[in-house]
């Protein structure tokens, strides 16, 4: 078999064996077959299209290019929740209290931030202390101390994925649901779990913005799990404005640490209670996702899930002092009101430009190696549906320098469409259920 | 400018402008892109495709990438011939010394045969001493003293274009009009020449079998040249069987020695004579293509194309006796005929597959690194439309080697179709031209 023919396959909408799929993908990881042919292959496919099967093979190369954790010493089954991501939107740092205090077991590893999407590793990084970089063996420890863990990445994990990822980055082969679902479903499936739990975003803070799109990868990533045995649930939800009131770093742990205490946001608390009864229904923990969500509610106010995620914490070496002081964590120095110019109802908002707008001040990052201001953030004070008067806040910026702000301010300011009725059609939060 | 932007624009059929195209090529030749990301701009483009426009912008990118020799001072205007390449096309030879003895300069650059094509360079060096491998002040100098040279692509010539065929080659981005066009011509315009006339095969033997590419890619070639301010004219040729008798290296040298001292075969004698009858009437030498005609059967005539071809060889260190001895070239150690299985006619020819045949006996390479045996070839006793009869010879095999002539004889035979009545369709060698 030669890489060449394989590229010229595909280019010619050949449809790959499994055999193929997995020359390609070990070559490829052991450096035999260079950066320029799977750069080839990558924008042939991304042209020409993978189908099921392929994406399947795909996956499970990606998977077993690294290790696949082994959690069957440990009690309860094993679980996780991935999001395809977007703005304010911070719930695995309550779902995993919630779930794990449930007598499930959740190793998460996560991402980082980029471009105007916020990251796990990011805002657990804001708590001071806390270690995302732990070894797989560390890893293991922390899950059988606490029955969670949250970390990064490492470089036994997935490693085809981590090189095809910097590749796709780099020649414009990242959005192909295809290489988005085998990129994901081969991370998350090496954490060694038996059921995972989609969170499929869609809407303008979304990568995928059309609905049908979200709904596409959701399929896909469901059909692929469910190939490789695993119990797997989709939920698309809304996008279209940030989850909760916060996006930032230190002040979204703040909302966490509100929700894990009975309070927080309406839209923050419904959608984590809703993915973590869906994790503990195909972790077999309820009957049904109607018990699972009474089950995480309890998980809530018997404080269970706030001590279990105090508990990791401590264990991943933070200072779980912030949970009963917030202002341990990075606060900004300074914070200014966005204004509304005009009297009427919030339409809509460009939800991907607010999310911009605080990689703008420093909360995001442009490229993988920029520093993040894990201080500064935004305080959404409206959402779409609510009455806001002329001269009333529509944002509370938190920042810590003057240089961005007006571009920020601007940018927000553009986010927000005022109409002068309020909008016919709601947004139901969770749009569709896929694969239940 | 990005080179990730660009090639997102390429995916997504946007069209670059002439800035773009020289950021991307600039670029690359200088090594600030890499490697992968011109293999993925490359798969965008063929898949994709190129305009007009943006062929020629890539056609140009490439010329200046390297030098462009400036042939001013030496008398004559400067004429070249290309040929997209078949089986026994062996042309070169005798147009050059043709041409050069009809007052115009040919610096000619050509290249080497890859897969079931035959090379002028290797041809070439079957004459004991030939230097292909000449600098281009040496060539400057070969084209003073005998108007016409014959050399390889130096590291001057159009770098741009040397760097990126390798790459097509081994990311399966080879066969695309667009980058076939910008190949050769590029290479073709930096020999400073204000003329070229385009062989363009078509056929079972050539690169394009169907007319209708063979027409697409002339058209794009002479609407590239022309754009450049050349005169450029394609002629569409027949390549549904060899030219001439022989095929090989020495061999075809032998046929060349025999057209330039007025016999050969009658296809290659019209066909090289129609090629430099459009090279003298684009050359200005002659007020039209039917002079240019006369002109060149009076240089084999009066013996002054030989003469050329002569002093040629010697000039570029061969030995010219062979003209006169041909039995100083190489010589293949033993011989064998492949039979007709049958009587009738022959009504077609697999003709790339006689290519390989040859390159299965040592006469072609698979590989840029191969080797190449100059003695070994065929000569080819019939033409399609012949009366044959069962047991009569169809090819004699020249070999040196028992190992792969089964292999050849067997690829030989499969190459000939015989039926029992004349093909009732002959197949003109001049198909069409293009750009007159």
């Amino acid at each position: 078999m030669r890489a060449v023919d394989l590229i010229r396959k595909k280019r010619d909408s050949g449809e790959h064996s499994r055999e193929e799929i997995d020359f390609l993908i070990s070559g490829y990881t052991s450096g035999e077959i260079p950066d320029y042919q799977m750069a080839a292959w990558l924008m042939a496919a991304w042209l020409r299209g993978l189908n099921r099967s392929e994406i399947a093979s795909l996956t499970e190369a990606m998977l077993y290019s690294g290790e696949v954790l082994n959690l069957a010493d440990l009690p309860g089954k094993k679980v996780d929740k991935h999001s395809t991501g977007g703005v304010g939107d911070k719930t695995s740092l309550i779902i995993a209290p919630i779930v794990a205090a449930g007598g499930l077991t959740v190793p998460m590893i996560s991402g980082r931030g980029l471009g105007h999407t916020g990251g796990t590793l990011d805002k657990l990084e804001s708590i001071p202390g806390f270690n995302v970089n732990l070894s797989l063996e560390e890893f293991y420890s922390v899950l059988r101390e606490c029955g969670m863990g949250l970390i990064g990445q490492t470089a036994e994990i997935a490693p085809a994925d981590k090189k095809i990822y910097a590749l796709r980055d780099v020649t414009s082969t990242v959005e192909n649901v295809g290489l988005i679902c085998a990129s994901i479903m081969s991370k998350k499936l090496a954490e060694g779990i038996g059921a995972l739990v989609l969170d499929v975003k869609t809407g303008s803070g979304a990568f995928m913005k059309r609905e049908e799109d979200s709904v596409l990868l959701a399929e896909l990533m469901v059909e692929t799990g469910q190939r490789m045995g695993k119990k797997v649930v989709a939920l698309i939800t809304d996008m279209n404005q940030p989850l909760g009131r916060m996006a930032g770093h230190a002040n979204e742990v703040v909302e966490c640490i509100d929700v894990l205490s009975g309070g927080g946001p309406a839209d923050l608390v419904q959608l984590s209670l809703e993915l973590s009864a869906w994790m503990f229904f195909l972790g077999e923990r309820t009957k049904s996702v109607d018990e699972g969500r009474v089950l995480a509610e309890s998980m809530i106010a018997s404080g269970h899930a706030m001590e279990r995620f105090r508990h990791c914490i401590r264990v991943q070496g933070g200072d779980d002092l912030i949970v009963e002081k917030p202002q341990l964590l990075p606060r900004a120095h300074s914070h200014a009101d966005v204004l509304s110019s005009a009297s009427g109802f919030i339409s809509a908002t460009n939800c991907e430009q607010l999310g911009t707008a605080l990689a703008t001040l420093g909360g995001g990052r442009e490229k993988k190696e920029d520093a993040i201001d894990h201080a500064v953030g935004l305080e959404f004070h409206k959402r779409i549906g609510d009455r806001i008067k002329k001269g009333e806040p529509l944002v509370t910026i938190h920042y810590n320098s003057d240089a961005k702000l007006a571009e920020a301010q601007s940018l927000i300011t553009e986010s927000y469409e005022i109409g002068e009725v309020a909008p016919s059609k709601s947004l139901p939060l969770i749009r569709r259920i896929i694969g239940a």
